[in-house]
């Protein structure tokens, strides 16, 4: 049976940030967020992983020709990022708190719908610092 | 359902060490472990990943506030082994060969214990130096 | 019941490539490769991180001496790899399009039969740039 | 007579901003600077690196107390640019269009009176992305 | 007067090559350069730093426009790089042996004339392994 | 005139030391040095960065064979540091407080009489950590 293989693309965007619930107020805002709750922003270079799966096709040895996955996400998703101040530009963002855990389930959402038919989406790896970083892998928990 | 998402922080510590069990003499210490045992200790820059799990709070948009994360792992966990040598300086090592592996189990008892409920801790993975690491998820096997 | 910890070593190689398939014309290889197929190969330093798992050795604290897994590897696989032409000069490529994806199921065959008793291969990483990288675990799927 | 030895220390923020001439429409900044110019801000990981020089004093070994170093500057000058908009946060940034050139000079200025007597600061470099860095000597240049 | 400020750009490119002089036979290239000169190549990830200086312009704060430099050092030399054969499809490097040293040496003559009136070239880095460099700041010394 | 070209190799050892005056009492070094000179020692991964210059031989486009520097290196210098304690292990410290700074002037003393003639020694850099690192370029200063 053909191996299954995973394949994984590093890609990079600058943007600002600030986290914020604004169905608080800015004070409350400031005692549970503290710095990264900022009124005026501040912001990162991410780093985001994107893994996909799949057998490697006999006459190309590629699962996915890595450029074109490159092309895809930088035009679709990258763009839309990199640049970008997320509580603000971005509209697959608008309504979420933009911390990295719901930037990588939104971005899950908008990477999944571009992949070509038998590559399937394993994982997204989110870098926020070079200290920090958010992983997710399509799964869901009871809620609480 | 609400998605899981997973939270590294990156630790950083340096501590000297020698692999060297106390039930042999110095010449088989010497012969099994050759310069990893050297009697006047070396050291490394140890870097520590601590992988967390569960769902983002919908208030804050956090499965937990990583300054908190980073605070309590480094007064309660780091302070412990960073410039300590880990034969000799360390509590929770006492009676542990000090190898990556065995250091590695016994950080997740120490971390286990220090998360706020509903926090699951994943996964520990420590690189000794930038090309050795090792990994644990708080698996078990069969004895041998 | 003991603990599992995995464990990795890093390896580093440089090595030329070129994409390209035999069974097609020149124009072909050019027309689905791009650049990845030029004729007069190209090249890259590609780091591969082998993971292997079990319980540390209550004698040592050791799932394996780290050492003897390098050297093991370095010997037996690296020396066949580093300053070489992946198309070209290695034996347990031949007929093989050196894909990374080819390439890791090819090292997978290689390094686990060097493995001692004990010691479960569990994981090869290749990174071929700092952008791209890959992944195997050993598993297989339905074919397509 | 005793060795000139150079230190460096390397620091970490993140931080908000856009490259902005306020003298000019906002027309014209976006015409000239393009998504750098992003009226809702974009933001960096900005890495710091101070070196300072001077003879390692005998008693000690060391041209500066490291520690020292660090925590002066992290207290006084970091903390000023963590998490903060380099346009609208930044006092000793008032005025000056916060590209990374303007940015380092203005951090000479901040830094250069910190130091302790007998340690000279020799160079800063500041690396925006892992991409793009920038140096700084405290050199002049005749006026263009 | 205005300050000197550098600014440093980092490129990537993949090529193949071998150390061999073609005055020599095959034989007294193995004897010199060993695995470097393998018969059918090998190849590296190169990493090039581009380092410019000169006075940040008061009206934009730039010494220059990064994106600029970017694409004008990325069309006019990186692409005559990346995934090609340094001994054989490189115009510029006819006739050299296409040692780092060489490389960097031929880089800076190109990459010289591209730049605008008032930026200086200072230096190029080029990594040929993460453990291996060579810089060049355009000096010649007596002959030897 | 031949061009001037800098070649940098990059090295790696484990060691531990402690900062210890041992003309003062261990009362005064703890005060001094804080955690840095604890009593059972500490350790580092050390990265080492050799840097020689010179023209290339116009035979092979080498400044020096890198191979030929790295063997000679490892062989003579990092063999003495690699898994050693620097305070009591290494015969060229001998009476020497340990300190990078000190360790830096004392490495350039033992490389550059390996160097064969023709290659210059110009710069040592020294990492501690990933974010403390030291740099000699042989140099002297006015006593103090």
């Amino acid at each position: 049976m053909p191996p299954r293989v995973y394949v994984t693309r590093r890609f990079h965007f600058s943007a600002a940030h600030r986290v914020y619930n604004p169905a608080w107020s800015e004070e409350k805002n400031q005692s549970v967020f503290g710095p990264c709750s900022g009124p005026h922003f501040h912001g990162h270079n991410y780093e985001l992983e994107v893994t996909v799966a799949g057998p490697p096709n006999p006459e190309t040895g590629y699962v996915v020709d890595i450029r074109l996955l490159k092309n895809l996400i930088e035009d679709q998703v990258i763009a839309q990022l990199d640049h970008k101040n997320l509580n603000l530009d971005v509209p697959f963002l608008q309504g979420r708190i933009p911390s990295s855990e719901n930037l990588i389930v939104a971005l899950w959402e908008e990477i999944a719908r571009l992949l070509p038919a038998g590559v399937e989406l394993v994982s997204l790896r989110l870098w926020e610092t070079p200290r920090n970083c958010f992983t997710y892998y399509g799964e869901t928990v009871e809620p609480f």
